[in-house]
């Protein structure tokens, strides 16, 4: 199997490079080929914008949407988004890994989903959801929050985590991947602000290490996350009324 | 009253742009002063990052909040950051004009999150949700989609709007905004790519134009959305248990 792991983190000494570090090795010793989007340190631009188009379809009005298909089609998308649909089009296995910033992920992340998942080229109105462009692949999203893990669930001060990454994960589905269920890693805060003793703070990070180390070996009996696709809905896009007895 | 329109689209001719005329137009001729974060335009960096801050506060490791918290602390914030932060100061109500972009707004916006709503400075974990800095103003979502309006609602094909506009309702209730409804603008194709005629297309824009008026005449007239706040968790943040007899 081939795997891409897409980090997003500005420092290479960050508990989220270190998960992606345990990620890679373990994808590894399990046989398995593993490539590393680093979009901080490749300084991906996560700015859609006309600057990254040449020549453009439309020199006088930028229309994201209509530059993407243009591209696409002309063979000329950005050299950074096409490294990244290669990267993904060699991907069995698709881990974003990232810190949950104000109920998403980083800028860098979100710019990612709005350049490389190219209209036109990746998909149409008749290639998404369960008859997405990378139906067949798997994705992961493996993420940190700040906040400890009870402070998280329906009504809660944190929020619901499956409401949170729910654009994310419907986001991916809409591209065709199966969604496995997310790795979260909470309470996790900068040296000096931990909630808990620093020795107990340490510790708390081997068993988060030790935990996705075991989510991805167990990879093959983890059932992936439902979301609808087109038996669902009716012409208008509505969901179907579900007959019950 | 003090109004500020945050605009996240790269082109100056586009619907968005053009729903942040008319509510400038519109808030200016109720009275109101208007300022406009055009952040393309003005070139704002969604991208946390080590190169923003200086000093250092740590010049080895790169822990993003702990700089924001140095910073704001010793008066050092980046000056866009502080721009907007001044920005968000005098307005009484914020608009926040985007497109949709897989699920969320633009990176250009997400980073606008990330960057300007600066741990410590502005929040803290007793100052925040109903008890944020900035409680007594208002914000308002304003965005537009691709989709068709009916393609929209719980498990439908678009998604719940309610759902994937959480993760920035609850951000801006973190900071303390209480939240108008939505103002949602479907159906927003680039030329040449739309599911009408273009002279119905063009008169749905107008629609929309008179629409978002509409609703800004009737500020004072809408109640805003409900959020948990305090008295709704326990101490570790989970929803109080609700008595019914």
């Amino acid at each position: 199997m081939n795997a891409l792991i897409v980090l997003a983190h500005p420092e290479p000494t960050s508990f989220n490079a270190a998960l992606k570090d345990v990620a890679a090795a373990t994808l590894r010793c399990l046989g398995h080929e593993v490539e590393v989007s680093d979009l901080y340190a490749e300084g991906f631009d996560p700015v859609e914008a006309p600057a990254h188009y040449t020549p453009r379809h439309d020199g006088h009005r930028f229309a994201p949407l209509a530059e993407q298909r243009h591209a696409a089609e002309a063979g000329c998308l950005p050299g950074e988004v096409q490294r990244e649909i290669d990267r993904l089009q060699r991907a069995d296995l698709v881990i974003l890994q990232f810190p949950l910033w104000w109920h998403a992920q980083p800028a860098m992340l979100k710019g990612w989903f709005d350049r490389v998942f190219v209209s036109g080229g990746l998909y149409s109105s008749r290639m998404r959801y369960d008859r997405g462009y990378f139906r067949g692949k798997r994705a992961l999203l493996s993420m940190t929050s700040g906040a400890p893990a009870g402070a998280f669930g329906p009504g809660a001060r944190g929020g619901d985590i499956d409401t949170l990454l729910w654009p994310l994960h419907y986001s991916l589905h809409y591209m065709g991947f199966s969604l496995l269920p997310p790795f979260c890693a909470h309470g996790i805060q900068g040296h000096g602000y931990a909630y808990r003793e620093e020795s107990e703070f340490l510790s708390m990070l081997e068993t988060y290490k030790a935990d996705l180390a075991q989510r991805l070996v167990n990879l093959e009996e983890t059932a992936p996350l439902i979301f609808p696709g087109w038996d669902d809905w009716d012409a208008e896009g509505q969901a179907k009324m579900r007959l019950t007895g």
